[in-house]
């Protein structure tokens, strides 16, 4: 099968790792406005040719988007333009709903599956792809009603050959949740390096910085021109578990200065998260579809 | 050489290991308040015997207390009191000025060095004790000079078999310091589970928690019964972190609201924070003592 990745980033190049190794894809084109990143991806074999946008979408049995979400608006309806009948197009940006929006009417729809794999690091450009980056891990499939049936099994069984488990729902209830669950998360990590570069002799506290301080603050390595348009996209959501995350910070804060007691409280109720995440761990419940029956309409 | 333990947690039980391993203690005796921990720690070897505080105090070379702080403040003036005249004690408490001051008028004030390895993981209880988890962290010590030499020595060398740096400071700047490297970020993720559990349809949240956010809210699994006492301790400076923190979150969402190059300058400015804990990674200073040259008087 003919692939075409447009983005060759972390996500874009770590699709294409496993996706040659798998053998789902048997030839890879590869797309990029970064020419340096394009070269790049080339030379370290993520891709076999790099095309332009135009011929890369018409050869391909699969075309994936792989860039920044507001760039991905801009050339959806284009790809769909330019495909054969039968080609299928995904995309794989953080949030779904602008995004399904602007190809609500297209006259191909159908052939588009709105998802996003839910997995990363914090590092980006073709040499930050990994192999199994996605094994194990959470797809969201939104809105699946709205995608022919063909196309829908292509990306369900692509994203099974990458090791995912897959959920589904709608775009906005995918927007809503992964603003607490992935976009909430980074905007804290930004805020904390920020907080902490703003103190005076802040050479000291970096030298001392230990596990506990890098793993809470990993985040804010993360590439603004990937996160700053998701953060625009899911808005109202982000600004809502702000808000939440907000309160619960100024709680604790009150609770630390004149009320031990609820600070304990507060402690107690926030270890549960051990319980909740170790139940919910993707590596545990892999192979076992559980998330799939869940959400499955 | 004898050492006393007092607390055969994490901390106190990891020492235990490597103290064991290396032949710096030919002797290890545990003192721990909660018998199922006491009798955990004998099965499983970390130490040779469990005996009462008063005397597995009077029978040590060393007494290293690894207890809340709190509880260090109470018996660190009784374990003094005990102690054969050239035995010397530390402690290994995430605070320090409290305690210091505790000890400050005690006539064996100078057989104590007021220390703070900063190493630790989110689990606890001496089944939680690892080898090597100081290996490459840096150990503060406190206020050197209210300190014996030879019990300054003592301590310095225990820590260089534990395989780590040392920086040297006031209890003071210690606190200021890891109130933003240390507590704030354990606060931090206290806030965020509490606010992510907080959402309705939460069992959707967390069957998509992915590595961001299980990173970020890792902190937030720490046991209430050491961090609580931490807080409250260092109450006046994890106020002054938080107060910050606060101030740069709500910067970040009215810029994600109405000022998107301002987003983008508060996210460039966070990155920085890759290059900075880059060039301050324990890891690659190992050895070269350039923290000890750097604090030391």
């Amino acid at each position: 099968m003919n692939v075409s990745i447009v983005g060759l980033g972390l996500i874009g190049g770590s699709v294409a790792r496993d996706l040659r190794k798998t053998h789902f894809a048997t030839h890879l084109i590869g797309v990029d406005a970064n020419e340096a990143h394009a070269k790049e991806a080339l030379q370290i074999q993520l891709v076999d040719e790099i095309l332009p946008l135009t011929e890369a979408t018409s050869k391909a049995d699969l075309v994936i988007i792989a860039i920044p979400v507001n760039r991905i608006r801009e050339i959806l309806p284009q790809v769909l333009d330019q495909i054969q009948p039968g080609t299928t197009v995904t995309d794989l940006g953080s949030t779904k709903q602008r995004i399904v929006d602007v190809v609500e009417n297209h006259p191909k729809r159908r052939n588009y599956i709105a998802a996003h794999p839910m997995s990363g690091t914090e590092n980006s450009g073709p040499s930050a792809a990994l192999e199994g980056l996605f094994e194990g891990k959470i797809a969201i499939i939104c809105d699946q009603e709205k995608s022919g049936p063909q196309h829908l099994a292509l990306v369900e069984k692509m994203f099974q050959t990458l090791g995912m488990n897959i959920a589904y729902m709608s775009a906005d209830e995918q927007d809503h949740s992964t603003a607490y669950i992935s976009h909430l998360p980074h905007v804290v990590a930004y805020a904390l390096a920020n907080a902490a570069m703003a103190k005076e002799n802040r050479h000291i506290i970096f030298d001392l910085a230990s596990g506990g301080f890098n793993s809470t603050v990993r985040l804010a390595k993360s590439t603004p021109s990937m996160w700053g348009p998701i953060f625009q996209d899911n808005k109202k959501y982000i600004i809502e578990s702000l808000d939440t995350y907000i309160k619960h910070l100024k709680e604790f804060k009150e609770s630390i200065q004149k009320d031990e007691k609820q600070m304990y409280q507060l402690m107690e109720n926030a270890t549960k998260i051990r319980e909740v995440l170790g139940g919910a761990n993707p590596s545990l419940i892999k192979n076992e579809e559980k998330i799939i029956k869940l959400y499955t309409k």
